[in-house]
């Protein structure tokens, strides 16, 4: 396994890689949701790339970038036991040199949900991953689909782009009580983390009214916002039930849904979706 | 020579070519300026195309992007003779599907010289660049050097997201007087067509001066206001002495400095530049 650090040197590879490249952009931290990211790119591609890159421009200033766990080591050996062939790891400097001032807006579908929570953090995001697709030049690239509108995010940019790259969607992976998997979960002290299984209970409480015919997003909302409200040390920040493709908030569900919520449990912000159909 | 007209017929094209692609984007109405661009990417590629698309999103409100000129039947005549591979044709649909809604957004090189008489030209050209490179996913694509901060935009985009292309730039063509070959020169009635070189004439001046060892970049664009002053049609939009690579006015040249202006004659808005030094 390679690890690289610099943008050159992964274009070199990739120079002398001409099968397909499977790539799992992370921010580190890894976990077995990340894991189940890289054996599916596994699976799929001759070879397989993995950033580690956590990306200060779509941490909004009061965020915790500086906070954000970090562990290197031991998400290389991780990396090397799923049989990685190279593992990029910049530092800030080699993505956002001093004179780089370029962005890539993507518009509506940003301009919900987190947005209102987390202004600019979807620029960030589609701007790394511009960057980052134009240095590894993946044939496939694999996002988990809990961030539920990063991944309609970034299938918009690639769109609208016309990148060359297929972006795949790999289902939630969930601890034993059904807690989604995500490096924020270790901000949870012991009594926060039997709380934050709430959002895995109001999901599935979402989807079990669904299985019975309920149709109302807007009972549904109701629902799983009094369930939520039921667990003392969680706080909505919005609980959507939407288009799973413009994010648009439905009030009648027709084929499809996504529902989508962050709450913070304690000081810990956390985000869970589900879809609902097809 | 293939015309096409849709963007997955290029993306189909381009996957059965793995030779180099050599890509001149134009906005058609071709004349000897464009002419030079395809030769050069004919002299340096296996395989060259060509788009031809009058991009709506470059052009204001009150610009002229519905009087611009068009002559696909020449055009075609010409890319035909100069052996091109394949032309690209979209409408605007086709590169605007309704709900796309990604932009790039180049900064600071982007917000001087023509951004504050074209404001979002360059958001525009961006786009629509990046969008033609993930369709064409060209080796090499080529730009002409009169549209000066232009290819500073683009070649900061390219750089900013790493895109795997080699950006080429290429000198202007000049007709027989000086007068820089461009598609609006068409809008010029015969006086006005005389007048129309004091953009040379202004450039020509400051490249003697330069020669002669004038280095206060105030005095140079004084001497060309002055000089496109004296001619009765012209109206300066501005006069800039700029690093090359910046843009940022410059009141002593060291090594190199790029001169460029923007210069209405009669309603005909024309630009021209030269680079002195290297």
């Amino acid at each position: 396994m390679k690890v690289l650090y610099e943008t050159a040197e992964v274009k070199r590879w990739r120079r002398k890689h001409s099968g397909s490249v499977g790539f799992v952009p992370t921010m580190g931290y890894l976990h077995e949701g990340h894991v189940e990211l890289i054996r599916r790119a596994r699976a799929e591609n001759k070879n397989v790339a993995v950033s580690i890159f956590v990306n200060p421009t779509q941490f909004g200033p009061r965020e915790d970038f500086a906070a954000y766990p970090r562990d290197p080591e031991r998400d290389l050996s991780l990396l090397k036991q799923e049989k990685v062939d190279v593992v990029f790891m910049p530092d800030a400097e080699e993505i956002y040199p001093p004179q780089s001032n370029t962005w890539v807006e993507v518009g509506s579908v940003t301009e919900r949900l987190e947005d209102a929570f987390r202004p600019g953090h979807f620029r960030g995001v589609a701007t790394v991953v511009a960057k980052l697709f134009g240095i590894v030049e993946p044939t496939r690239a694999y996002f988990g689909q809990k961030d539920a509108q990063q991944l309609v995010v970034i299938r918009k940019m690639v769109d609208d782009l016309n990148m060359n790259v297929e972006v795949v969607a790999v289902p939630t992976v969930r601890e034993l009580d059904g807690l989604a998997m995500s490096s924020r979960n270790v901000y949870l002290d012991p009594e926060e983390r039997e709380s934050a299984v709430v959002l895995y209970k109001a999901l599935s409480r979402a989807q079990k009214l669904w299985g019975k015919g309920e149709r109302s997003a807007e009972l549904l909302r109701k629902e799983i916002t009094s369930l939520i409200e039921s667990e003392p040390k969680a706080t909505i920040d919005y609980v959507s039930i939407a288009d799973p493709e413009t994010l648009e908030e439905l009030e009648q569900i027709e084929d499809h849904a996504l529902v989508s919520m962050a709450v913070r449990i304690g000081k810990t912000r956390l985000i869970d979706s589900m879809t609902l159909g097809k």
